[in-house]
């Protein structure tokens, strides 16, 4: 290193040269690129509203057929920032939402996947969700889970149109190399359980079969979650249990863990009242958004996204954010979300804004591109 | 060891004298006391007509007024086998069993204590047991868990005389030298739940306050198992449940853990159909039964017992015994047990009983003592 | 209740009289003794010497062989309060201590329990310990551990005779009617694995061969603790560690869950600096001491133990007590006790000493009954 | 629908169009790329010789010094199917390889990251790595952990260069947004703990403190896991443990849950006798292999990559694979993987190849790129 500066760096230079060459890299050139302090990612906020999708979705009603032209009726929430990169139907680096309609008498056959997924019903009611023979039938605000690797299928036995949000992990599984996918050998599966049946199975105690081994775990034995029940319970909470970054906010579990319902997606739904404004944090994972009920806006990186009844929108990860009910009644928002598989990697992080007492300045407002 | 057998044995006789003078003992004396080759327990089986106890509790009815001149107004079982030991209340040497009678507008005070308690609802309906603060609302066939330490006190708000068991492991705890008990300070611990909360909490869904760290585990979030659901899930299970030792027979579970309602008292529902007949088997477990519905008897070590509607009987340890059905209708019999504290201690273990096709001789009848 | 009291009193006695011809009985009058406010128990505490130990330990020496005369070549220790109740070989209700004499080229044979055993070695070294085929070669101050139902045996390879004491729960598993006992069929069970092996298998790693699966849990994979290693650790303390009821004082642990080396026996060692005394403190679980090091006493409920180097104490449940080191150098107290079993069943409970700065009164001192 | 095909096409097509410009998408259309009937992915086999890359390391040891000119002196293998995607300094999709250098007297400053790091020792000895400011010393062959977020820093204490393989999870912490990087605020963090203490510490029993609670789980609480023991345990091992697809193998555990070593990467060591081929098989998880001793070759998906000792080739996710010694002695195959990530998140899988007696037809020959 008794060199000049010049030769020096010269010197690295073909060095560097002569390493690419043979499908080498200097670490020490790299390193901030691969190891940064801090999460760096192409993931950029959006927002879809409500109004627009569901008359696209609509049209695809009358375009196909799930089952015969269709695996299924979907229309899916494309992230701009993440087509740029070729990932088609990512709204997240990990996740994925799309919206399903159904029309009365319509079904969706029966398949399986390494994706999980959960439904959260928007508008409309009648239709099952059967997972694994099991039916569990679908109201406006309810969450069901088809967790991964389950035979799932959809039949609409009511008189008007459904939709329903569709949040998968279609992100997290192709990165990971891990996606698998078979349709069942016929349109439907056995109907073999009670209806509705884990629903209601922990309603009136808890029993197993003498001898039955029945593990606590992987999946949930409930996979209907009633809205009527999230919705008592968030107007139970007192001051005590709202918190400053989320509001009133409860998390849907697997009673036999403790932790989340489904074992990769987690599921939140958070309720503000009128005026409420939380302040502002981020962490590592990921979500997306689905405004049941209510108005106002969410102010993301400084970027304000308005929304209503009926929106969509992208929290990126390690992005800071803070939400305000701008109007009269409570605000009802549920999201999806990827913090159990940050946790299970011993990859989630948190961090609360500080300055300004915790509320971002507003530096411009969305204008969705079209 | 040159010397003759007679003053080898001399010399032990006396070296035997000199080590309990220091209060020590040779453990190649008494090593097949200490350490048996199977199970050795002074617990005979026993059993009390229902009739007869109905009348004893009704006349404690009369006599005293829970709150006021009792902790409780309980009828305990007492086997008499035990009671030559000295130990008063057992009715195995884990188990504790009562007969808790409660008038209409009556209450009984809230206490609690390291003992675990079962109730199980013979007669009558329209009393609650609160658990810290909770109400669950007891019928006939009804469980209610109180687990150790919980506060818990009754009230009648019906019109007709209530029966229920009480099961406790008195034995155990006086055993392990680890009783205790405070009563409340005031009558009424602060009614703070929503009324059969958690026999309901889980029939929604499962959901969790953001944040809020709910582990699985002791004790189940479930306090009151129905016997509409017991009834429809025996009646619902097919040849290939029957068990050849019990029957049809399902267990009172914590759904947050998979294991026993109650972390260290078992409890379980048998279903025999008409003419059924079970093989004998035995465990180290022990367990008291209760006869809600149908007649038969069981056979306990090759004594008959004879049981109708109401009746209770003693299932010593390592005991070989089978049950059957002689009547036209279905008999369903509750038990309660200690096999959550065999297994926690790794000391359960059971055996079939293969001769005779499984059913022993049966050498005598019992009848009670008077 | 309006009668006078003298008939309401006559009224009753005559009730009590015909309960119990029944087999039943009053809870109300009994309840004071069922469900104690605090633990009621017959254990008293003792002491022994262990000069007078080893001389009737050497004289069983010439008296018998092992695995020709005994099973076992043991001397246990009597609690006297409890041989009054009849309880033969007991220390504490739930745990027994013996000392086993080895002498060069002896062997004791190869057999099972459901009782779990600990070792502590008091003199000599030479002798292993085999579990299920693999030998632990035992020195002053080792604790080996023969778990619940694993084959065991003890051979003496060594030239100077070898004390041992054995701890073993035979009160706990004879309450619980859960003794099981077998010798194997020959003397000796086949040696498979290598000497030492589970002594030494976490020392330059850990590995499991591909597939195999390995669950944590009992029982523990290491067999020989040794007291270098003790030693090694409780000089390394610093005040920080030193407990205020217990001195400087380590657990033994089976690495693959965190908890007590064996499942059901708890062992510790305890250190006192000279002049060192501990607060008093009392707790649920019972124990019983061994003196390996140094001099000084113990105060248990207001009666003061004098003990030297090898002296064995019994501390019973729920007793107040302190260790004082009135010698020069320092104190290393062993101990073993039921506190995982205990803790197992929800029992544990500890209250700490306030009066008196933490120091008993100390009313009396305990000699030796002869 | 009636309306003929051309005309749906075209409606289609303008709808799709329409879509697109909302930031929608057809699942319809894109469901086969997003959910895949199995797993597709950018990751081709590569192989790397260790003559080369001996090569390139030295002659960055010449060119720059660790802590002043490089936060680490390592040159990382590139994988060039990943490069074309703009993937820096990838191996797999999840992992990355690297080799450091360290001349006597060197060292590398201490730092800590979310990324997971082991270590594997290709030449030399007298460095130790520091985790948490325990020292662990190093031998050719040895695997060091240095879990997510500890500190960690090398020092080399010998007379001859030191070189090893750095295996980090870059590409899983990058594809979740999760990295997080800080320097130690001083070049050195405080060495507390004995040296070599974790690699000790389960040698001569197990302990904790009284009160410490030692939770099993993350991280290990061993950092060294020494080549001597693991070729002992390979050499130990009979037929029996020879597995079709792996030879003969072990998996570095951490002996509190008996799981992979480093939580999130997963390593193994396989031994392959003189002339010993294994059949092929698949699996979701990808793996970057090492050559510590031997001769011989891998096909992957029907092409042949050729090694010697202190080779590296990469295994891509859901390959077919299969590993013959063509040598004289033993081959010792170091190789770490993404598998404890795929089973965490239950997307792991696998396929054995069945045709051919379970072995590929090699159709090309790896040659690498210059
Ligand atoms: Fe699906
Ligand atoms: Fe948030
Ligand atoms: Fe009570
Ligand atoms: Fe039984
Ligand atoms: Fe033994
Ligand atoms: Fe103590
Ligand atoms: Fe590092
Ligand atoms: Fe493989």
């Amino acid at each position: 290193m008794a060199k000049n500066d010049m030769s020096v760096k010269e010197e690295l230079d073909q060095y560097y040269e002569e390493l690419k060459k043979q499908n080498l890299g200097p670490l020490w050139y790299d390193l901030g690129h691969m190891v940064t302090k801090e999460p760096v990612h192409d993931v950029e906020p959006y927002l879809w509203k409500w109004k627009t999708i569901r008359e696209y979705v609509l049209k695809a009603g009358k375009l196909l057929e799930p089952g015969k032209d269709a695996e299924r009726r979907v229309v899916y929430l494309q992230n701009p920032s993440l087509l740029k990169r070729g990932l088609v139907g990512y709204g997240t680096h990990t996740l994925y939402a799309g919206i399903q309609l159904l029309l009365p008498g319509e079904s969706a056959p029966s398949h399986h996947h390494s994706q999980s997924a959960i439904r959260f019903v928007i508008e409309g009611d009648g239709a099952y969700t059967a997972v694994n023979g099991e039916k569990t039938y679908m109201e406006r605000g309810d969450m069901i889970l088809t967790p991964a690797w389950t035979w799932h299928e959809h039949k609409h036995e009511g008189t008007e149109p459904m939709f329903w949000l569709d949040g998968l992990d279609v992100g997290l599984v192709k990165t990971m190399a891990a996606s698998f996918f078979e349709p069942y050998e016929e349109e439907t599966y056995p109907m073999e359980a009670p209806e509705n049946y884990s629903t209601k199975q922990f309603s009136m105690g808890a029993f197993k079969k003498l001898n039955e081994s029945k593990e606590p775990g992987y999946p949930s034995p409930i996979f209907g979650y009633k809205f009527d029940r999230v919705k008592y319970l968030l107007d139970e909470m007192t001051e005590a249990d709202n918190d400053p970054y989320d509001g009133y906010a409860i998390e849907y579990i697997n009673p036999t863990t403790g932790g989340s319902a489904d074992s990769r997606i987690g599921t939140m739904m958070q309720k503000l009242k009128s005026g409420q404004q939380t302040k502002a944090h981020r962490h590592v994972h990921s979500a997306i958004f689905h405004v049941l009920e209510g108005s106002g806006y969410t102010v993301i990186n400084g970027e304000k996204f308005e929304w209503e009844k009926g929106d969509f929108f992208i929290l990126p990860p390690w992005s800071l954010h803070e939400h305000v009910n701008t109007g009269e009644s409570d605000v009802f928002l549920f999201s999806f979300n990827d913090k159990p598989v940050m946790e299970k990697l011993d990859l989630e992080y948190s961090e609360v804004y500080e300055d300004n007492d915790g509320h971002q300045i507003v530096e411009k407002v969305f204008v969705p591109e079209n």
